[in-house]
């Protein structure tokens, strides 16, 4: 098994903070997205999506997306279970985790990617090439603004997110509010007291502090 | 258990067509969307996000997010097995998952909801008004046909989406097929001939035929 990583980016570190909380080690081969590095053809043979991480598998299948890279290391390394240990436990990791993604984490790539001179000609992730859209920049952060509300209204009421205890929805959630302050130059636990006290409590978990 | 539906949108038909191919009969409430009925307050307190579908438990949680619902049914309802049976379909069925969402679904809702004048001032799902943009309406009609393309290469090799038998994949991307051309105004399928027998024989399942 090998993982394509890229330290400074969000999607990779998901599965660097699942990895860790699972208490695993994956030998990791680093794809220069600085270089762009993830569009040279060698890259866009393992994953035409051109997009880090990716998972290779001892049989020479590449896993794809995030998501679905730490679904098949649940399935390996069942314990700890951080994906849900009943059929309501799974359904809720999986609805947090696509609540986070549609509505924090792409609201903030639009913020990015439309909004900073370094994704010119790079609006969207991927092989292809798209201008950036300024008024997508804007509406990305006034969407993530609203998902921020409703993370803190949430957070307000639970302890962890998606169910009674820490899960991977909590990784997503927590790589997503960490990833907020470059792509809009604003901290989203400003005024969001529980969100807050959450981002705190998942930061301070000894895996989560390791990792980075 | 209740479906919380709505016959003409393509997400709650993507759980229909998963219930069909089950065989299951659960109890739906029509959310009539026309008249906007998922922006109510007796509904929004169900699914703050605004959206169809919704499944409520009879323990009183209600689960919003198409995967999220299909994952539950999956789990209480385990035959025919339709998101992977060890942790590699399993893994591989969420990656294709993702893949049709990001790349395919969303980018055929940005052509839809930023260019169609029914879609004014709602250019997003969801309780917050947005305003349509004209450049994002005409970006994800671009991105779809590089979705489609991808597609039609990936299925000219393999008979489903996502392993060698029919998945939950194979149901999140016939919907996401079946709703271009009112999107787009263009059917994929055009010039595509992987993507023409795949959607045949997906079209012709017994279930899929009944369920419509």
């Amino acid at each position: 098994m090998k993982l394509y990583d890229y330290p400074g980016a969000p999607s990779p570190r998901k599965v660097r903070l699942y990895v860790a909380e699972k208490g695993l080690t994956i030998p990791t081969v680093e794809v220069d997205l600085r270089a762009q590095a993830q569009q040279a053809p060698e890259f866009l043979a393992k994953n035409p999506g051109g997009t880090v991480p990716v998972l290779e598998l001892d049989d020479g299948t590449f896993l794809t997306e995030t998501l679905a890279i730490c679904r098949y290391l649940e399935g390996v390394h069942p314990e700890p279970n951080l994906m849900g240990s009943n059929p309501k436990e799974a359904a809720l990791v999986l609805m947090w985790h696509d609540i986070v993604t549609l509505e924090g984490y792409l609201a903030l790539n639009e913020a990015l990617r439309n909004g900073h001179p370094a994704f010119k000609g790079r609006a969207l992730i991927g092989p292809k090439s798209y201008e950036q859209i300024p008024a997508l920049a804007e509406r990305g952060k006034q969407r993530a603004a609203a998902f921020f509300d409703r993370l803190d209204a949430h957070l307000s009421a639970q302890r962890y997110l998606a169910t009674d205890r820490f899960s991977y929805a909590d990784i997503v959630c927590y790589v997503t509010v960490e990833f907020a302050p470059r792509a809009t130059r604003s901290n989203p636990i400003e005024g969001r007291p529980a969100l807050e006290r959450w981002r705190d409590e998942i930061a301070a978990r000894p895996a989560i502090a390791a990792a980075g």
